[in-house]
């Protein structure tokens, strides 16, 4: 199967959420391989670098009309920028943080946006004490009052919602103003968006209270 | 089914992560519940509120032995102090922070470890400009350079790894002194651990990557 066989691959809505929910634990593997000058990758290696069997990773490649040619391995740069395109990472969607305190801050200040394609284009809070501080040379905390405005001449994508209370008030207009998607640090389920637009939700709380199910298993 | 019918349940081994993963879910719904007064409710009321179906509900509570009586509803007390129980939230681990930059500030004076019954004891690091920073009135960051000393006398089940550089730098450490539990923040895969340690891996810009995907779907 050659490199070019994108075309020929499923229709999206045919692919499980589990291989989607496995592409970036790809993209991550690859970009470190490609930090490391390894070029080339066999199913057998990537299998042992994700911790999974090559036939898995085989089988979910052949979701997306494979990748790769049989005996040759994997080209480490081609598959990185195939699945970077099926993550729509060069589509650069540009993104509004809402709450300023917390893993607000933290976020505007961290590469995971620029890494991703992602733009931040503005950090909104209600707060005196974080409005106009300064998150690098080209962004500053902006009022939560200017929102609508801002909004009516940059277009945003994604929403991202660090504050509750802050998103309660605000969550209309972004969707009046057709963000598409929305990533929820807020730690409570989001009920008044509807289902057409994307969210992904981060507990981080969940993953704590999973761990510590493991540990309690192990000790049974 | 009754109340009691706990012990009959499965093996723990039997139930499937996916599951597990949704009692969280389930945890975060009963005690929205709860703080609204609501003390009973049916499986057709909590599938509204989880986004899923009765028939999922009942279904995942049946591998725990099921805790409801048919056409009485659950007692959402009694159900979440029982997934509780199930998660482990009742068994008071320890936890300490390695690397106080960035999240791991804020995971340190954020109630999410005393929500989940889990101890925070310390937060280490090895930059001058952290240690000695209160936190709260119990806790200041501490040098890395003390941890050994600290783990000779403080039982800590569960490390929660934020810097990376620090993290490869102590995590033998840890390991000998028997840490039963991994939560990873640092966005890099822990290789050097072994299998038998759970570890929790929160990569926040995989669920970016994933968002991303979700938009491009809908715009195609």
């Amino acid at each position: 199967m050659g490199l070019d066989s994108f075309s020929k691959s499923k229709r999206s809505d045919e692919i499980s959420n589990a291989v989607i929910n496995r592409l970036p634990k790809y993209y991550r593997c690859l970009r470190e391989l490609l930090n490391n000058d390894i070029l080339r990758v066999s199913s057998k290696e990537l299998a042992g670098l994700m911790r999974t069997t090559a036939s898995q990773i085989r089988q979910d490649f052949n979701c997306f009309g494979g990748f790769g040619q049989q005996g040759y391995g994997y080209s480490v740069k081609t598959l990185y920028t195939k699945i970077g395109m099926i993550l729509g990472i060069t589509d650069n969607y540009s993104a509004v943080i809402i709450g300023a305190g917390g893993i607000g801050m933290i976020l505007a200040d961290n590469p995971v946006f620029t890494k991703r394609g992602v733009i931040l284009r503005g950090v909104f809070d209600k707060l005196k004490k974080y409005i106009g501080k300064e998150i690098n040379s080209e962004l500053t905390v902006r009022s939560i009052k200017d929102l609508e405005q801002f909004l009516l001449t940059t277009k945003i994508d994604i929403a991202v919602f660090v504050d509750y209370e802050l998103t309660k008030s605000c969550v209309d207009i972004l969707l009046r103003n057709k963000i598409k998607g929305i990533w929820n640090f807020t730690g409570h389920e989001l009920r008044d968006v509807d289902d057409t637009i994307p969210i992904e939700n981060m507990y981080i709380e969940d993953t704590l209270m999973t761990l510590c199910y493991q540990i309690k298993q192990k000790e049974e």
